[in-house]
């Protein structure tokens, strides 16, 4: 998408076999790039968050093994490489299919030929990537499309969405944001309300920066306030991200995804969630009971770090000294209040007989387990 | 409650006829007094939130009228101040209660007697909404005992609550969390979730701090936590204020309430609503409709103000530029999602009969509307 009016992706190749990516913690108020040289700079860029979002999280870490295996290609090298990077992020279950992919692909290489395979497979996974991103977001501008006609194109479709599942959470096009940039490149006018997403608030700086570096008009609202916008049928449709997907449409995604969930279900707001296929843990049905929610550290609820008035960017404390604070990354929402998903193979129902229906191959694999 | 180990109020006479507050803007990170001399001061006191929340807005108007007295008693200089303090926050019923109250003592006195009269209702104010918030508290432990007993007495109870209806947003005791002060000086361990309640964080800077100040156990989470702490089971009971509460039982309350209502009716967690009632708006039944939510200072949502590291409070930007806000401080939470009013009558339920059965005297004045 558009950076000052230049197309971007969020990762590429430099000249010199680094890795280049924008750091994103830098966002919104510094546009900055930044240069992955090592695994351990690969590592490091995943955990503090410099890159987020699943897919490219996958696309880091993949390119991480590739930076990993230029250093040192033994199968040692190749174990640790994989274990840190797993470390980063507990939650990313394209996190481990990505380095799954790696792993499964160089292990069965002589080493001298493992740093080639593993850059050309990593490039590959970030292509794939897009052309996932691309898909979800030509199926999602159908559903954009048809609340166009609904509102018999007199007014902008309202959208709302929680976090950041643009492309700077992807390689490109993003995925809650895939069909809405798509809408907008056709000419359907659109309306986001972007939930600023405490904590790190990713609406607030990374949603509402990439919407207004590619032009779509857009409103930041803080997370209490969907539920109000929703009751005076100021939204027509909800599109979020996910983290990770179950086997029955369970959701787990940013902290707070379940109230507006339950706020559209309450309102009759359509909800969708989507999601490249990567995400879906096939392997777990009950969200709520078996998608372990990862705490982070305390200080980002505590603190909070913005643009001061003469410039520069300083963190600031919200509380009292000794009051704790819990920081809960992601919440689960129940298939039972997600309207449809989103994939690269269509739109189906939050369900196993929905998703099964789009990814017929694992039913046989699922009658297997 | 106690400020560093003493008993306070939030409003209080000074010897000289002036009126002293605590500035709440100065809260968390520094505890400050505030002197109102005039109208004036009093009217920005309330708009620009040196005091907030319904009942102290409700006293510190009455003493505006006060000191609007003292300076000139005559009938223009009485609707003048009355005026310009119902100005100030046009969703708080109890404003216009107290100004109500006052307007209808004053304007049968000569003009001589105003002043001093205008002074021992005010007074009068502040000393009922301690009784009736000391009430609210009785009735309240109630709950919280029976929640202790279902829990077992083997771990604290867990509440849940949202934005800021503690003694800071009364004269004592507070509504929401006047229940849970009395539960704590009786010795029942309670540990309160405080919703930071963006934007303004009143939860994170005052509901922390007032908490803190009497020693009562909490954690600050944001907004988007609580549904995925009611998911598991981690929350007991919910309880949250009012501004405006309508004749069948729905609550206009800070922006984010009726998330909360959601995710607690969904995880069947009891959801209780405290109120005096001076809030309760007898006019009106369907809250969605009918009551008009105030849209605040979109700066109030693009920045935030918290302590820098090195001290002193800064304001820092959260949004890149160019990106709009849109700030409503309110939203109505349906009857049908609260378990229970909290008055200092008792505690009845969410509907017209239930507050009919607490405030008879008003099926006849209702009846002949």
């Amino acid at each position: 998408m558009n950076v000052r009016g230049t197309p971007m992706r969020t990762i590429w190749l430099e000249p010199d076999g680094a890795v280049g990516i924008i750091d994103q913690t830098r966002l919104p108020h510094e546009f900055v790039t930044a240069r992955l040289g090592t695994l351990a700079e690969s590592a490091h860029a995943i955990s503090a968050m410099l890159v987020r979002g699943a897919p490219l999280i996958g696309a880091t870490a993949a390119y991480g093994v590739a930076l990993a295996m230029r250093a040192q290609a033994s199968d040692e090298a190749l174990d640790a490489a994989c274990r840190s990077l797993l470390a980063t992020r507990p939650t990313a279950v394209n996190l481990r299919w990505a380095l799954e992919e790696m792993r499964a692909l160089l292990q069965g290489l002589p080493p001298a030929e493992r740093a080639a395979a593993a850059y050309r497979r990593a490039g590959e996974i970030a292509e794939e990537d897009v052309a996932i991103n691309r898909a979800i977001g030509r199926h999602g501008l159908d559903l954009i499309a048809a609340a166009w006609q609904r509102a018999g194109k007199r007014r902008p479709v309202e959208l709302l969405t929680h976090c950041n599942a643009g492309w700077l959470a992807a390689v490109d096009w993003g995925t809650a944001l895939a069909p809405i940039y798509a809408a907008h490149d056709q000419g359907i006018p659109v309306h986001v309300w972007v939930d600023e997403t405490r904590p790190r608030n990713q609406g607030a700086s990374l949603t509402a920066w990439e919407l207004g570096q590619h032009g779509v008009p857009h409103t930041v609202i803080v997370d209490n306030a969907g539920g109000h916008l929703m009751q005076h049928s100021r939204v027509d449709l909800c599109i979020v991200g996910t983290d990770r997907t179950t086997a029955r449409g369970d959701v787990a995604n940013k902290i707070g995804t379940y109230l507006k969930a339950l706020a559209a279900h309450d309102n009759r707001v359509p909800f969708y969630v989507a999601l490249p296929s990567p995400t879906i843990d096939w392997s777990i049905e009950d969200g709520v009971r078996d998608i372990p929610i990862e705490q982070r550290d305390a200080a980002e609820v505590i603190e909070i770090a913005g643009r001061l008035p003469e410039g520069g960017i300083a963190r600031v404390r919200l509380m009292p000294d000794g009051s704790p604070a819990a920081n809960y990354a992601f919440d689960v929402t129940p298939a039972r209040l997600v309207t449809g998903l989103i994939t690269e193979r269509g739109v189906c129902a939050a369900s196993r007989d929905g998703l099964l229906s789009l990814f017929p191959e694992r039913r046989q694999l699922m009658a297997g387990e």
